[in-house]
């Protein structure tokens, strides 16, 4: 499937209308969406990816926000695909993009969108790392990704990024303690966000102790960062903490490997789409509810029903 | 594969250490593992499978004690999966599951496990069900799943359940609007923890107002019960109003094609692992590798390295 050159041409130039028909595209999983990443893949590779995560009421929209607006005043232009699976239906998530998107005055070099359902077979991470991709062809010179860092999902999106700020608060539960154990692998940065409350100075402390006893096999030392996003607090130095990551993976040689670790991930989920669509397509979904209501039933079992399903493929 | 008759035979009896060993080789996903679930299936399908999630903080562990000792004191015997990847390392969730365990008095009754991780290839969800099944297998009357309620994998989790119910505390951010689309949907009953504290009223008022607007398909009218978990307050209502679901299903002849339902997402996630492991075994981790830089370096797109990976298994 061939795309009309005016739509291809249109998100080439970042038309905002252009890029949400794309994202709808992308979102059904249909294979239009497919024949259009094809062909804009080769424009893609340009933009830095930073991944922003942390636990609901973090404020990572306000981050992500206040980020957007400096990279605008240093002359960038920015996307933000924000995935949130804790925020109410689609419908929130739409207009929760238009008041975002008022805060930039309908800014062209700005692009903003929320998703929050993941299809019946597909997966959100590979959703949102095809919008992530999208924006970058379409000439974002940065694609913010903001995430709830909670579901495994979530990290699996953090993990295309180039660099990964990890947001904490003070105040919110036992703190460090709480931040589950794949989150804290996968932070480049910190950022303790709401850093005039109460409390900040102990998250640091504590973070600093749990930083201090191991070493990353990249050797690089995690910095803590304080912002208030709200009044952009810290936000400079933030920006600079996460690109000044993205130079030392570059300056020892270890940006192009990174990159093709997140592409090996990345294809896993693609792959492992890929094959449950064709072995369903294959097996029809009559079958489908007949070897689950037979093993319900007790008369056969789940792994013999996975093997005929998986041999009948061959 | 055939087991010693030994551990199934231990694994039947419900001996903890034989279900810890067969727990870690399902949490590895050996081939064992399998071997072991096949000769187990045929003994499970009479426990009792009931899902709690709720936001980090909820009180889903004390709730899930407080059920597990009222479902005690009426005779039952009970295993509990605690799903948390927000947990930190497994380290720390060992030892919650002892802290938990030593509530009970080592009471051969109760059993409990924490799982946090995920393997490479496997989901968390499948590894889950796996447990709930060896539980139900070794005669638990009821398995308790719970989970925190925020990423997809958590939902997929409790989907598995013959009823959910879903927490909610007061005075957590917005409340009833912060919960995520998928919550409320699988919400067959709704527990207010931590009634005692200011805001419950206003949270009960909300969830009804929310209620009220929407039908559920099978006809059920979600009940909110009123609980604090640490004081057992509101248990004995709350485990009567899950325990009415299943009667409700069971009456209107419900049950049989809810657990197909179930069983249908399950074969989905056990076919999406199996046949991702199946392709990349085939492939082999080198030219994995190989196409993730070539991805990477803009050599080639990722929807043909997908595409040269599944045709060459054919």
């Amino acid at each position: 499937v061939t795309q009309p050159d005016n739509l291809l041409e249109a998100i080439r130039r970042g038309e905002p209308r252009a890029l949400a028909r794309a994202i709808t595209r992308i979102e059904n999983r249909d294979d239009s969406a497919e024949a259009l990443l094809r062909q804009l893949f080769p424009y893609s590779g340009r933009a830095t990816l930073l991944g922003l995560t942390g636990a609901p009421g973090a404020g990572k929209s306000t981050l992500a926000d206040s980020l957007a607006a400096l990279l605008r005043s240093r002359g960038q232009s920015v996307g933000i695909v924000a995935v949130d699976p804790t925020s109410p239906f689609s419908g929130g998530a739409i207009l929760g993009d238009r008041i975002r998107m008022q805060r930039h005055h309908a800014d062209d070099g700005v692009f903003i969108r929320s998703m929050a359902t993941r299809g019946a077979l597909g997966g959100l991470a590979t959703a949102a790392a095809d919008v992530a991709l999208l924006l970058d062809a379409a000439g974002k010179d940065t694609v913010l990704v903001e995430t709830v860092g909670v579901g495994q999902d979530e990290v699996d999106i953090v993990r295309l990024a180039d660099v990964t700020v990890v947001m904490l608060v003070p105040g919110m539960g036992d703190d460090v303690q709480t931040i589950k154990a794949g989150i804290m692998e996968i932070a480049d940065v910190f950022a303790i966000n709401k850093a005039d409350r109460s409390g900040a100075d102990r998250v640091e402390q504590e973070l600093r102790a749990m930083l201090s006893i191991g070493h990353r096999p990249d050797g690089w030392s995690v910095p803590i960062v304080k912002t208030v996003a709200t009044d952009g607090t810290g936000v400079p130095e933030l920006l600079d903490a996460a690109l000044s990551y993205i130079a030392f993976l570059r300056d020892r040689g270890l940006l192009a490997s990174k990159k093709a670790v997140n592409w090996r991930q990345r294809l896993l989920d693609l792959l492992r789409e890929r094959l449950l669509m064709r072995a369903v397509n294959a097996t029809g979904e009559d079958r489908l509810a007949d070897l689950a209501g037979r093993v319900a039933r007790r008369e056969m079992d789940p792994y013999s029903a996975v093997d005929a399903i998986m041999q009948a493929q061959l």
